[in-house]
Formats: structure tokens, sequence, C-alpha cells
């Protein structure tokens, strides 16, 4: 597994040409869309929702509000991460009435964490909760691409798009679109980033042990 | 690989108990190395560092600093996520320096693209920047996260310290830490959680297909 994970991670790179006529298999989809749901985030309250879009003719129209990149369109599927604009008292119960029914124990016994929750939120404000959210939207993105290269499947981060183009178009109002990433397989041959070598800074430049 | 990813994946969880006896391998230690560097970030930027501290004693302080959790001292590893501040045109200068020299060609000849990144960033405000840098910074820790659990690596993301103690005593100034993860293995005898189901909200109540 050692050996699969640095050749996988390294295999990966941010896709600029997909092949429109390779398809993800639904196995292989489920496995991703796992991957999104098993990712963590602050106190589990998955504050972000995943568009997964496949209509051919919304794909075209949000490519006209990503700067007419080519993966919109191309690649097999497009995932839209949006993160939850705000959170609330009723966000919170939810997750700890879903979270007392997963473990069979009643709401009542996790009062004492509801209220840490509620009062972590109550201390930011507005726009912290969104920067907040929105980070966590990024771990499931970090996941995402992660199952993907596992699986021999390409994968492009974009943020090069219009956030409130594509809340409008997608009918987002409680979320906004943050990330997406495009998911298929490679068009090697038009793609002029496939035979390049990977550029990342050294282990020495990033990496600091104290 | 399918069933690993979905097995593993499913497996991890916010590790509160560490076994303080076992530590991580550096052949594993260096894969997950890896995967904070191999870590797609926008434009390839990396504008981030990740402080790994093994310093018992630094480990200390920081536990002070962040609610006297456990894990900050007891796990086998701690990284600390410090995203860039600021962004300016010399640290594009560089970025494009060294693609020029993995890639073997002039930097002259990635002139177009850099003036499209120093335009980005120009465009951005200084909080923005913060912001954009912060959220690279955590798809870095889902690679961490998927690849440890794939190695059968426990692991804790922890966004409860206080930032300006961690810069403090990590002496960060261009950086910032934003989020910590705790890697090593659980104590599954003596941490509630191990036993638990994982709760997380249905497919249905996550992802929108359109």
């Amino acid at each position: 597994m050692k050996e699969t994970i640095t050749a996988q991670l390294n295999w990966r790179y941010a896709t600029k040409a997909y092949d429109k006529s390779k398809k993800i298999s639904a196995a292989d989809w489920a496995v991703l869309e796992q991957s999104l749901i098993a990712a963590p985030s602050s106190f589990g309250l998955q504050p972000f929702k995943f568009i997964v879009v496949t209509d051919p003719a919304v794909r075209e129209r949000l490519r006209a509000a990503a700067w007419n990149q080519s993966q919109v369109t191309d690649a097999s599927h497009l995932v839209v991460f949006a993160f939850k604009k705000n959170l609330n008292d009723s966000d919170v119960d939810r997750f700890i009435n879903h979270t007392a029914s997963v473990r069979g124990i009643d709401a009542t016994m996790l009062a004492d964490y509801a209220g840490m929750i509620k009062g972590s939120i109550a201390s930011k404000s507005a726009s912290d909760i969104a920067v907040w959210n929105s980070r966590q939207a990024y771990i499931a993105l970090g996941f995402l691409l992660s199952a993907a290269a596992l699986l021999n499947i390409d994968a492009t981060p974009m943020e090069g798009f219009d956030p409130a183009q594509f809340n409008e178009i997608l009918g987002l109002e409680d979320y906004s679109a943050v990330v997406i990433a495009a998911v298929g397989y490679r068009d090697a041959a038009n793609d002029y980033l496939a035979g390049l070598p990977k550029v990342r800074f050294s282990k020495d430049d990033l990496i600091q042990t104290v």
C-alpha cells in the first residue's frame, strides 16, 4: 500500500483534457461518493453539499460561468462543492438527533456536547462561519482527489468559476459553491500537462520538523 | 482497491486516545509526508507549511494552547498546518522559476502564466488571500487523513487550539497555524469513540444529482 499511495498521488495531476467517451463505472463512482460522505468535518457537522452534475445542458451553462474550461463539460462527472453559508441551533439539533439515532441513545445524553457546539457557533461572526464551513468542504475535496487517484481516475480541482452564477444555475440558496472537481479519464494525447513532470516544492521547503 | 478505500475511510475516526508507546515507522511516515507534498493547491503555489512537532517539550506547550487535549502530546506525530498569510509577486516568481527548473525550460516561457497568477492575486484583498491560502491547507489535510487511513494509521484533525499561541510557540510569522492533526495509533481500550458507529449524514442528505 505504501508504494501504491506514493505512486498514485504522483500519477495524478490537474487534468486539462478529458476523454469525453470514457465514463466512470457505477462501482467506482459509488466509492468516490463514499469518500465525500466519509470525509470528516469540524464537530462532524458536515456543513456542505456535493452537487453531482451529469445533465449536459446544465454543464454547458456552468462551463460558460467557468471561463469556458473544457473539463466542466468533458469529464465523466462534475462535482460542485458547496458550503453552508450559516449555521444555527437547528443545524446542531439536527446533527445531535442524528448522532443519537445512529448510536441508539437519547439525544438528551448529548446535551452538553450540543451546548458546546452551539456556544462555539455563537462565538463566531457570520463571515467566520462561512470561512469555517468552506474549509471543511476542502477536506472532502482532498478525500475525493485521493480516492480518485487510487482508482486510477483523473480529477481536476478548479476554483476558476463564478460562484454567484453557479449558485444561480444550481438553485443554491443556503449553500454556496466554493470549488469544483472534474472527474474522469485524461485524454493524454491532447493534454500538454499529461507528459510533464509534477511540480512541487521540496520537502525541505514545505516541511519543518521541530 | 475499491473495497479497501471504503473500508479504511470508514475505519478511521477522530481518535481521542492515543497509545503513547506506538510510533509510526520511518517508512510509513515518509509516505504521509509525501501525501502532504503531493497535495494540489491553487495554481500549484503551495501557500502553506507543515510543521511536524516531535519535541515533547514543545508539544506540552502546544497542548496547553489546545484546551489540554491529550492527542497533542500522546500521538506519535503532530502536524501543524500553517497557511501563508499573504502572497506577492515574489512568491509567484519563485514558483515560476521552480516550475521552469523542473521542466527544463526558460522561465520567460511561462511569463503569461506568471502574469495571470499575479493578476489573480492582485484582484484579491489581503483577507481574501488569507482565506484562499487557508483552504489550500485543508486539501493537504484531506490527503494526509486519507493516506493515514489507508495505512491503518489513526489521525485526529483538530481546530480546537489558539492559533496566535501556536504561531508564537512555533515562531511562525509569515504563516499562521489553521488546523492540526495528531497522527499515531489509537488506544482503543481508553477511547470511548473507538467502539462507536461512525456518524455521517446520508447520501441523500449530502449529495444532490442534477
